[in-house]
C-alpha cells in the first residue's frame, strides 16, 4: 500500500488561489445574474399557497402531525424544550423531523490551473427570489433513493460513490471536503446534511442549469442579496480556506476547552411531544399559528418547476414571522481578526451547543420584551456606524423547507468600548482559522456562522 | 491581549517524555500495587446484591422505569432501536439514562521535568478489584452540585475553575485536555463525561488516596488486569501523544469523509420507552432478566466505603453475561503501524456511529448464532499465536454503572492473509496519530477503543 500524506496542505494553497481569482473560464461574474434570470425563464416555476387540505400525499396524523404517507421526507412534530435558562426555560414548539441524512455537493475542476466549482441554478419553493445559485447537488435522501418517483439527480455518483470508491481505490474523484453539518437548531429536530467538495479531472458534461465558478467569482455574488442559496453557502465555509494568522486569543486546545464547558454547563432536555400537545399553537385550515403570533408559522404550498426531477408537488413550509439578523462582531488583537462567538443554545441541536454570531436572532420577537432581555449586542449591531459595517447582504435559508426566511448578514467592527477583550460568559473571540477548522467537525458552528464563514472564505469581505 | 499560539506543540513532547518514564518521583511502580492493597485496607468497603426492594430513594415508577426519588443521578429505562440492518434489524433493551455531563479529571504536574499525573485509589461497587487506579476527579454533576449531600470533591476547583477562570484569565492550571467522549452505547443512553488533563504549578496537598504518577508508570501498570480504571483510560486516550508517521492509508480529510458516509448509510432511530414496554425482559424481586438470559441483567447492591464522599449508598447496576473481547488488528504499512478501526452502530450513540476496535463484542451474546453471523474477525483474535499478541490485559468498564464487566482488551498483530489491505466495509485502516487526533474531539473513537488507544499513548504496548 502507498502511504498518503494525512494533510492535503496544497487544498489550502489552491483554495486561496480560486477566491484571489474574480474573473472565470466559463462566464465573467456580472453574467451570471443574467443568466440566472435566464434560466429561471426557460422554465415555468410558480409556488401558490394552498390550504392543508389540498396537500397531496400529507396529513394530519395521530397526535396532529404532519407527516407524508410514504413515512419519508420529513413531518411537523411538536418540540418540548426545557432548557432552565432566562429568557425562557422552557416551552414547546412545532419542529421540523428529518431524520434522514442529505447531500450538499460542489463538483470542483480545474481551469487554468484555477479551482471552479459546479454551481446549479436551483429552484426552491420557498426562496424570495426563486432561483438561486445551489450546490451542484442538494438531495435528501429520499430524493437520491427516488421515493418521489422523479429523475435521477445529476452528478450524484461523484459524491454518494465515494462512499465505496474510497474503500475499493476506484475513486471518481478527490474528496475536498466531506462533514457532517447541523441546520438551524430552532426548526429542524436533530437535522444534519452532508457538505461535500469533490475535484475531479473528468470531462464533465455541463448541464443547461450549472455553470463553473471561481470561488472568488462566488465570493462577488455573496455581496448581493438572495444569489447564492444556504446549501452553497454551508458547503462552502467547509472548505479548509484557513488564513495564515499568527495567533490567537486562546491557543485550540483552550477554544474546545471552552467550548466543551459551555456543553456541559447547559443542561438542555428535549424531547418530541405530538403536535397537538404544543400548547399556545393552533392548527387552522392554512396554517399552524403561536397564539401571538409570534416566531413563525407553518403553511403549505403547491410548486411547480419545470427543471426539477419532480416537476409539481405539494409540501408544508415553515414561514418565520419578521427577518432575522446574524452578525459578527470583529477586533483585531496583534494584528490578527477575531470574531466575537457566541455558545449558542438550540433545541434541535444534536449536542446541545453551537458556535454561532455574535448576534443571531430575529428582532420582532423580542419586541414585548424589556430591553434588558433583549439579546446582548443586538442594539450595537444594529445602530452600527456604516463605516464599521464590513459586510452586509440579505440572504434566505434553505428554500425547501423555510418560506421567504430571510436575514441580513453582517460583519461589523468593534472596538473596547462596544466589546471588551474580555467578553461576557458565553461569548469568546476566535480568528477565522479557528472558526474554519473546527467547521472541519461536525457539530462546532452552526448554520447562521457558515454563512459568515463563507463570505470569508471567498473574500466576499476582508477583515 | 497577548495572542497565544493555536498549536502547544510543547505538549505532545512533554507527553512523550512523560510516557519514557518508568520511574516517577512519588513512588516505584512495583509499589503501586501494594499501595493499592494498603488504600484498600485502609477503610471498610463492601458491596452486597440486595433486591430492589431493599433499595433506598430508588423505585420502579410509572412505565415501570426504575429512578431516583431526586430525578437525578440515572434511571433505567427502555430503548427501543431500529437499525434496519443484520444481524439484528430491530430490538428493545433496558438502557441507562444519564443526561448530566460529569468530569473525569486528571491533574497533572512537572516533578524534575516530567510531568506526573495525580491518580487517585478509588473503590467502586462493580468493579472486580474493588479499589483501581482513577482519575484526580471522577465525579457526576450530582456528584460535585452535592445532590447527595456528601462531602466536598477534592481538587475539583482545577476542573470546574476553569469556565470561569479562562475567560477571566485567572487560572488555576493550564488545559492539556478537556474534550466531551461517549461511554457505551449499548449500556448508557448518549451519555457523555467531560475528559479533561489540567497541569498546575501549586504546591498541591497529596490526600492518603493520591499518589503522582508517570504516564510511562500508569502504562506500565495498564499491562496488569484490572488495575487502571474506564475514567483513568479514557482520560489518558485524549492525551495529545501522537506519535511522529510518515503518513498514512488515507489522509486525514479521507478519513473523516470515510466516517462521514458510514454515519450517513446507517440510518438508525432509537426512541426511549417505558421499560414495561421492553418485551423479552421481565423485572423480577432481585434482577431485570432477558427471557434468554443473554446480554446482561440489572441488579441492586448496598455498598460501603469509608473514603468515599457518601459512606454507604445503594443503587441499580448492570451485571453482563460472560466477558467480552476488545481488540485491534495491527498490520504495518510502509512501516507505519496501522489499526484496524470499524465503523460501530451503537444505539445510546448521540451520533449513531463511532469508531470502535476490529472486534468489539461478547463472544457468548453470539454462541446460538451460525458462525457466518458472528462478528468478523473474532475468529482471528480468539485463535493467534501467541507470537502474534501485541498486548493483552483485562480491564473492567465503569464500576458505578457496571458489576463485574471485564473485558480482554488486545492488540494482535494480522497479516494480508488474515486482515487484507483492502478492508471489508465498515473497517478501515488509520494510524495511532490519526486515531489519537480524532479522539481530541468528540464522538469519533469509543469507549472500548480509547481503552486501546490509553495502552498505545502510555507505551504499555509498542507497535
Amino acid at each position: 500500500m502507498r502511504l498518503r500524506p494525512r494533510d492535503d496542505v496544497d487544498v489550502q494553497d489552491r483554495l486561496a488561489r480560486s477566491a484571489a481569482e474574480t474573473a472565470g473560464v466559463w462566464m465573467s461574474t456580472p453574467e451570471v445574474a443574467g443568466w440566472l434570470a435566464r434560466r429561471a425563464g426557460a422554465h415555468r416555476f410558480r409556488v401558490e399557497r394552498i390550504p392543508f387540505g389540498l396537500l397531496d400525499g400529507w396529513s394530519f396524523g395521530p397526535g396532529g402531525n404532519l407527516a407524508h404517507r410514504s413515512g419519508r421526507f420529513f413531518s411537523v412534530e411538536g418540540l418540548h424544550i426545557v432548557a432552565g435558562e432566562d429568557p425562557v426555560p422552557e416551552w414547546r414548539q412545532p419542529i421540523i423531523v428529518q431524520p434522514e441524512i442529505g447531500v450538499l455537493g460542489i463538483l470542483a475542476k480545474e481551469f487554468n490551473g484555477v479551482l471552479h466549482f459546479l454551481m446549479q441554478a436551483k429552484m426552491e419553493p420557498g426562496n424570495p427570489r426563486l432561483v438561486q445559485l445551489s450546490p451542484t447537488v442538494q438531495a435528501t435522501r429520499s430524493n437520491y433513493t427516488r421515493v418521489h418517483g422523479g429523475a435521477p439527480v445529476r452528478y450524484l455518483g461523484y459524491f454518494t460513490g465515494q462512499e465505496r470508491g474510497q474503500e475499493r481505490g476506484q475513486e471518481r474523484g478527490r474528496v475536498l471536503v466531506d462533514v457532517l453539518q447541523s441546520e438551524h437548531g430552532s426548526w429542524f429536530f436533530r437535522k444534519s446534511n452532508r457538505n461535500m467538495i469533490v475535484e475531479t479531472r473528468d470531462n464533465v458534461e455541463v448541464g443547461d442549469d450549472f455553470c463553473w465558478l471561481t470561488l472568488g467569482q462566488i465570493g462577488r455574488l455573496l455581496r448581493r442579496d438572495n444569489v447564492v442559496n444556504m446549501d452553497a453557502r454551508t458547503v462552502l465555509a467547509c472548505a479548509p480556506a484557513a488564513p495564515p494568522e499568527a495567533g490567537a486569543a486562546l491557543s485550540d486546545t483552550e477554544l474546545v476547552s471552552w467550548f466543551t464547558a459551555e456543553r456541559s454547563r447547559h443542561e438542555v432536555r428535549t424531547r418530541l411531544v405530538p403536535l397537538d400537545e404544543v400548547s399556545g399553537w393552533t392548527t387552522g385550515e392554512w396554517s399552524i399559528d403561536h397564539e401571538r403570533d409570534r416566531y413563525f408559522r407553518v403553511i403549505a404550498v403547491s410548486a411547480e418547476a419545470g427543471s426539477r426531477e419532480v416537476h409539481r408537488w405539494t409540501q408544508p413550509l415553515f414561514e418565520p414571522l419578521g427577518a432575522g439578523v446574524a452578525a459578527f462582531l470583529v477586533r483585531r488583537f496583534g494584528g490578527v481578526p477575531h470574531l466575537l462567538v457566541r455558545a449558542r443554545v438550540e433545541g434541535g441541536f444534536l449536542g446541545t451547543v453551537e458556535l454561532g454570531p455574535t448576534v443571531q436572532c430575529t428582532p420582532e420577537s423580542y419586541v414585548h420584551l424589556p430591553v434588558s432581555r433583549r439579546p446582548r449586542f443586538l442594539a450595537t449591531v444594529l445602530g452600527a456606524d456604516p463605516g464599521r459595517i464590513r459586510y452586509e447582504a440579505v440572504h434566505a435559508e434553505e428554500g425547501g423547507r423555510f418560506y421567504r426566511a430571510q436575514s441580513r448578514y453582517l460583519l461589523v467592527d468593534a472596538d473596547e468600548r462596544t466589546a471588551a477583550a474580555d467578553p461576557p460568559p458565553g461569548f469568546m473571540w476566535v480568528t477565522p482559522g479557528q472558526l474554519n477548522s473546527l467547521a472541519r467537525h461536525s457539530h462546532y458552528v452552526n448554520v447562521q456562522a457558515r454563512t459568515l464563514l463563507a463570505v470569508l472564505n471567498s473574500r466576499a469581505a476582508e477583515l
